[in-house]
């Protein structure tokens, strides 16, 4: 039994390896547009072999779909239209346009949606790591609209990443994501735009840029041909987001301009409960 | 030779182990208010006796100040009132209000103001680590104020903390640490309260959490008794930070507003220029 990973990167990439050590297929068939990312994909060890999007779905079990989701809404439709017995799971990071657009799709039980909440600032092939997902979560969206063997089949990929799961509905999904994953990426982009801008006049700046400067600006080496289609795609949660975090910085900065310290005191007192979350 | 650490939290608690490895002084004389920190302190090994601020001050050569910037504010005036041959360094994070204060002080050059660019979120005796500043940087500032043997004092404990060392203005420093440490803490908890807040309506949204949140929200549990006071000794750069990070937070609002997904791109592009500076 073979598995088909369209798009090399990070994420697929990952799979791709992890997969190589359960040895859980056959072969491990790689779909990849950019010729570099075929070359070092093979060379990496990450897939098998190489093959068109039309063969891998005729040679393949399971194909899953590691690309930017405006990507996966153009090309699910068209797999979905020639699948029988295969398995789809997309593991994009946004799900309520997807789901709604094959929502009445003949085959629509061969699919499964799938979120792996799991990723490193890096893209492309050589940021692929073995255990990228090891004890993160993944997330099943809907899971309950795939065939049992369909769900089945990309269960099984999950425990071979040696992931826990969970289950949600598409809007639980694109809203929980929206914060704690896209606005975080999002303030990064802000904060390291921020200090470049200001480097421009004063230089030197980073000089004293200590690892509290490199924790919260380090998602903004993002990939915008990643991230620019997940904010487009999860619009309204996005800009609901932003927009109260643009609260917050406001409500703080009006404190401070106020020189009313007691609340800035107390608002940093509240914002400490994180640690009852986070180690 | 003696060496009087006045706070032993995370940096006076680390500042204190360090150089009980070195060997550099004969003791270590710690200055603590809080008794539970005061045993915990002796407990630790982080200085080998606890004596009141007056003592300390007769029986060290070098009196190192670790805590609270306005503590510093109120505190360092009275001890430049009774030193003779000591050396204070003061590694507040601020530096602009504390050397007006004293700038004209018979006993100034006795003084250097000195900023450790280190540190971790957590705070309190039990933070403390023994290379918390190794390969970090030293900030001096106005070290040209400061007695020639007063700076050689001070400088001889950086080397024993194994930092590498700039000098700047106060102007410089109190700016740059605006833009590169003060801000990533402002975010950070904002972040974290835009989050919680939902959280109390939506639950379970944390059940996604990844280690682009855990990394842009672990500067949140940082403490308000250290960060209330360096805001407000560091109002004007930090309000016009805040301002410009909160323009480029509403400027992308707009743009995804608007579903200008190109600006999306070039904005998100343009900050990947981040690379250039962190790893």
């Amino acid at each position: 039994m073979n598995i088909a990973i369209v798009g090399i990167g990070l994420i697929g990439g990952s799979i791709g390896i992890r997969l190589k050590e359960t040895k859980t297929f056959d072969k491990i068939i790689g779909v990849e547009k950019n010729e570099i990312n075929q070359k070092k994909a093979i060379q990496l060890g990450l897939v098998d072999e190489i093959e068109s999007l039309e063969d891998a779905i005729k040679s393949s079990h399971v194909i899953v779909l590691t690309i930017p989701v405006d990507a996966i809404m153009s090309i699910l439709p068209g797999i979905l239209d020639v699948v029988t017995t295969q398995v789809i799971i997309d593991m994009g990071s946004t799900k309520s346009n997807i789901l709604n657009l094959i929502k009445d799709h003949p085959n629509r039980g061969r699919y499964v949606a799938a979120h792996p909440m799991a990723g490193t600032e890096y893209s492309g092939p050589e940021a692929a790591i073995p255990d990228l997902f090891k004890d993160k979560m993944m997330v099943y969206v809907e899971a309950f609209r795939s065939d049992e063997d369909a769900f089945d089949a990309a269960d099984s990929i999950t425990e071979q990443l040696e992931m826990k799961s969970s289950f949600m509905t598409a809007e639980e999904h694109d809203m929980h994501t929206a914060y704690v994953s896209h606005i975080s990426h999002l303030t990064s982009f802000a904060l390291a735009l921020t200090v470049l801008e200001k480097e421009k006049s004063q230089g030197r700046i980073f000089e004293l840029a200590g690892s509290g400067f490199q924790s919260t600006v380090r998602l903004a080496k993002s990939s915008p041909d990643m991230w620019t289609p997940i904010i487009k795609q999860n619009k309204s949660n996005v800009l609901e987001v932003l927009k109260e975090h643009i609260k917050q910085l406001q409500y703080i900065h009006d404190k401070i301009e106020k020189e009313d310290y007691d609340a800035v005191y107390k608002w940093m007192k509240k914002s400490n409960k994180i640690k009852r979350i986070i180690k």
